[in-house]
């Protein structure tokens, strides 16, 4: 099924699909890392989880329209996807206030963002992913100003229906991060994962949190917590 | 000429004017401080050369349509403005690259930004004065987005303004720090100073450095480039 690696990333592996050209195999990792890397572990059966939680999500979101680079799941930990070109923008979309947004702009804890706010950051370790307005992201990114548009629309689209997916299965879906990636004919779609890795997700009763933030501030059982949010979105019919 | 002492910021006093409501006394002062007020220095004359240049460039900016809080030039070290409510942001505009923006976003040195790049950051030191985005901007600071653009096509017009006044006497407006503040009756005009404090300029043909620059790097006499500024600007006609 896989041919080259041709990229390693944090939590991820790229591979060329075998025998389908402009195709991918993205094989999720059991690492976990936090804080631009510092803050590293590794936990069994991580990988399975988010393969399997992001595979149902982008599911879900191409039901209701929102185009992305996912074809299907493959098996445990891997998915194939459509080859795309990288944006090197991370777009940060937040309903409450919690996590860097505090301690960066003083805004106070779970302050509602009403409309939800986006944010940019530049894609780039080195830089330590930072924030960036419109006009940084035009120069550091080949993307238009039309395009730019679209992108922050379609992450408010994604806050939206992932808003009310995750409401349906009792969690509240506090911030979350995308990426895009641009396909062989030009157009922008949603790439990379959508999982308890990248986005903040509360018990909407308990506030109780089903995300990374337990392993970042070591205050529960990553697994666990993934195993909670697959198995509620596996009582859900598509 | 002045009543009470209203605020003291790192470069300038601002005292009540005496009997004339709704004005103030701007009292620039020889301290100079960079990377956040980490470090700091006194240097005799500075508020004087200060508070001369930045008297001359208001004038210079009204007279071609940028209207600003300055008023007049009361003696060496003062000048009378009107009273504003300030606007928490900083606007910077760059021409060139250099300084934080070389760090902060891997641009090379002397990158040429056409058209300029406007940045906006949060007027705020106990977060460190950061890098926001136009959504933050209207968050944090009680403005519309109507005003907000507003605020930015008047910064790229005082940039087009200055750039053609510095060329003029063979300097190169690298990037500059505006404030703006609102008046009694809702506008918002330019506000703060505009001086070597506040402005990248370098000589045209030798590229040497006449600002703040020499202090922050610590490689000339302030004393001396700010009077080469003034110098240089006298050399004018008006």
């Amino acid at each position: 099924m896989k041919d080259a690696l041709l990229y390693e990333g944090k939590a991820k592996q790229v591979f060329q699909a075998k025998g389908k050209p402009g195709q991918l195999v993205l094989s999720y990792k059991n690492d976990a890392t936090a804080f631009n890397g510092e803050k590293k572990a590794n936990f069994e059966g991580k990988g399975r989880l988010n393969n399997e939680i992001s595979a149902r999500i982008f599911t879900s979101l191409q039901s209701r329209g929102v185009e992305s680079h996912f074809i299907e799941r493959l098996n445990e930990t891997e998915q194939l996807v459509h080859e795309t070109e990288i944006i090197p923008l991370e777009v940060v979309v937040r309903n409450l206030a919690t996590g860097s947004i505090t301690k960066r702009l003083g805004f106070r804890e779970k302050t509602l963002f009403e409309p939800p706010l986006v944010e940019l950051f530049y894609k780039n370790d080195d830089l330590g992913d930072p924030l960036i307005n419109d006009d940084h992201a035009k120069l550091l990114s080949d993307i238009t100003d039309l395009e730019l548009n679209q992108v922050k629309e379609k992450a408010l689209i994604v806050n939206d229906r992932l808003s009310s997916l995750f409401a349906s299965i009792g969690i509240k879906l506090v911030d979350f991060k995308l990426e895009f990636g641009r396909k062989a004919d030009g157009t922008i779609v949603l790439s990379d994962e959508i999982s308890p890795d990248t986005c903040r997700l509360w018990d909407l009763e308990t506030e109780q949190k089903l995300d990374k933030d337990v392993f970042r501030q070591g205050t529960g059982n990553l697994i666990e917590v993934y195993e909670e949010i697959l198995r509620r979105l596996e009582g859900l019919s598509w």
